[in-house]
C-alpha cells in the first residue's frame, strides 16, 4: 500500500465514520480482500471500542435465517436503532440467491438508509471468516451501527464458529425431521444463547420445543447465562418473544462483566484466526513436494508428516 | 493409547483391510476424535497406497446431493464395484436427516454388505474435516472399496475444499435462481471436474446449462482436463450421462501421471490440515488473556496482535 493509499484509507475510515455506506462497503471489501496495509485501517478504527449489539443468526438451511434477520431489522428499525447486515451464507436472500417472496421481503429495507446489508463471500482469505468476519462487525461499529446481525448457514465449522463469537448467538431450528438433534450432530446447538423454533404455526413445534429443551437439560452454561428456548413466526412478524430474550440477553451482557468476557472471547478467536492463516500459508510454501508424494503413495503416515513439516518450520530462519 | 490398545489398533486394521464394516467404523471414529496412537494406525494403513476411485459430489442445499449420490451408489453397485459413502452434510438423509422419500431411497442401500455409509461430523477435531476426511478414504480404501462418494454441502470453505480434493469432484446445479451464479459466489464451481445440472426435467435447465457453460469458458483448468456439463434426473435415476462422465474421467486420471498428481494435491491438504491443527492448538494456548483484552478494548488491532502472537511462538522453547 503507498502512501496515498494509506491517506485514503484514513480518509475512508473518517467517511465510515460518520457513517457514509461506500466508505463502510469499501472498507469491507479491503477485509475480504486481505488488503495489505490493513492493519493500518484496524489501527486506526482500533481506537473505537466496540459498542453495537452483536447478534448471530445461525440454523440449517430452510429453518427461515433470513426471513427472522429480516424480521429483525424491521423490530429493531422500529426502535430508532441503525442496523448492519452480515450475510456469511452463499444461499441467503441477503446475499442475492433465495426465493422471491424473501427477496422482497428484504428490498423494504434495502431503500432504508439506516440499514446496511453485506454480504461476505470471504474466500481465501488470511484466516478465513473466522477473521473478517470481527473486522467487518468492527468496522459497521465505527460506522455507529447500533445492531449488527450476522447471517450464517449452521453448516461448516468456522460459519458456526463465527455465529457462536457474536454477544447474542440466536440457534434457529423448525418443527419437524428430528431438528434438534440434527443440529445437535451439526454441533449448533451448543453455540447458542438462545434457541428459537421459527414456524411455530406448523405441527411438531411443542414436541419441537419440548425436544431441544430436554437437550439443554442435559448441559449447563459455563457463564450462568439461562438459555431460553422461544417460538417464533418469522414470515408473519411475529418475532416479539425472540425479541424478548434478546432485550433480556443485552442487559444480562451489561451487568457484572459478562459483555467483556464475550467480546475477549471474539478477540481471541479473531486473533488466533488471523495467526493461524498465516501460519498456514507459511506451511503450504515450506512443505516439500516429496513429501506429499510420500504420503501419497503410503510410504509415510501423515501425522508423522505434519511433524515432520512443523520441525522444519521450527528450525526455519 | 496403552500398549494393549495398539495390539488392538492393529487388529483393527487387520479386520478392517478384510472389509469388516464393524473395524472401518471404528477406526473412522478414531479419526474423528483424533485418539492419540493415531498415528500408528495411520502407518499401518499407509502402507498400502489408495487404489479407489474417490468421487466428491457438492452444490448447495436442494440440488439433490444425496439422490445424486444414491443413484451414483446404485450404478456402480450394478457394475458389481463395492462403494464407500462418507457424508460430511449433517442435512444429508446420510447423517440421518431430511425427507421421507430420500431416507426410503437410502435404505435399500443400508442393507447391502457392498455399501459401507458413514457420515461424519468432524467438530474439533485437530485439522478438522479437511484432514479427517482423506483419512476416512484412507481407511475405506484398505477396507477394499473400489469407489468412495465424499457428499459434502456446498456451504463452508473446508466443506468445499474437501470435495474439491477428490479424484473427481462433481458439483450439482439446479435449474432457476441464478444457482451457477450462487455457485460462482459461493466458490464452488471452481473444484469441479464435472458439473451437474440435476433437476434437468425443470423449466430453466437449458439456461443454467447455458449459463455454467458461458462461466466455464471464462476460464481454464490447468492440467488440461476439459470440464463437462452433463444434466441428469437423479430422482428418476436418470444419470447416465453423469457416469459417463465420470468414466471419462477415472480413464484420463489413468494416463500420463494425472491421478498421482490429483493424490499428491490431495496429501497435501491433509499434511498442512494436520499440522495447521497443532499450530492453531498451540496459539490459542499460548495467547496471553491481556492481548486478547487489548484487541476487544480497541487498544491494539488484531493484525499486530496476530504479528506478536506468531513472534512469541517463534521465541519459544
Amino acid at each position: 500500500m503507498s502512501s496515498a493509499d494509506l491517506t485514503d484509507a484514513r480518509s475512508l475510515v473518517d467517511r465510515a465514520r460518520q457513517g457514509e455506506p461506500r466508505a463502510v462497503a469499501r472498507l469491507i471489501s479491503w477485509v475480504e480482500d486481505g488488503s495489505p496495509g490493513l492493519a493500518e485501517v484496524m489501527a486506526a478504527l482500533g481506537a473505537a471500542p466496540g459498542t453495537a449489539y452483536v447478534i448471530g443468526v445461525t440454523g440449517a438451511p430452510g429453518v427461515g435465517k433470513s426471513t427472522t434477520t429480516s424480521a429483525l431489522v424491521g423490530a429493531y428499525r422500529a426502535r430508532g436503532k441503525r442496523v448492519g447486515v452480515i450475510a456469511v451464507d452463499p444461499t441467503s436472500p441477503f446475499s442475492g440467491g433465495a426465493l422471491l417472496g424473501d427477496r422482497i421481503r428484504m428490498q423494504q429495507h434495502s431503500t432504508d438508509a439506516g440499514v446496511f446489508i453485506r454480504s461476505m463471500a470471504s474466500r481465501g482469505h488470511l484466516g478465513g471468516i473466522a477473521a473478517s468476519t470481527p473486522q467487518a462487525i468492527r468496522i459497521l461499529e465505527a460506522a455507529g451501527f447500533d445492531v449488527v446481525l450476522v447471517e450464517t448457514v449452521g453448516v461448516g465449522q468456522s460459519e458456526v464458529e463465527v455465529a457462536g463469537t457474536a454477544d447474542a448467538t440466536v440457534v434457529l431450528l423448525a418443527p419437524g425431521m428430528g431438528d434438534g438433534i440434527q443440529a445437535a450432530k451439526a454441533g449448533i446447538l451448543e453455540v447458542g444463547d438462545i434457541l428459537c423454533v421459527n414456524k411455530a404455526d406448523r405441527d411438531g413445534a411443542d414436541a419441537t420445543v419440548r425436544e431441544v429443551r430436554h437437550m439443554l437439560s442435559l448441559g449447563s452454561s459455563p457463564d450462568g447465562w439461562q438459555v431460553p428456548v422461544v417460538t417464533s413466526v418469522a414470515a408473519r412478524g411475529e418475532i416479539d418473544d425472540l425479541v424478548a430474550a434478546l432485550d433480556a440477553r443485552q442487559a444480562w451482557l451489561g451487568e457484572d462483566d459478562h459483555l467483556r468476557q464475550r467480546r475477549r472471547l471474539r478477540a481471541e478467536a479473531e486473533i488466533v484466526a488471523l495467526a493461524t492463516g498465516r501460519v498456514r500459508q507459511r506451511l503450504a510454501q515450506a512443505l516439500p513436494p516429496e513429501l506429499a508424494d510420500d504420503v501419497a503413495s503410503g510410504r509415510i503416515d501423515p501425522y508423522s508428516a505434519a511433524d515432520r513439516l512443523l520441525a522444519d518450520d521450527r528450525m526455519a530462519p
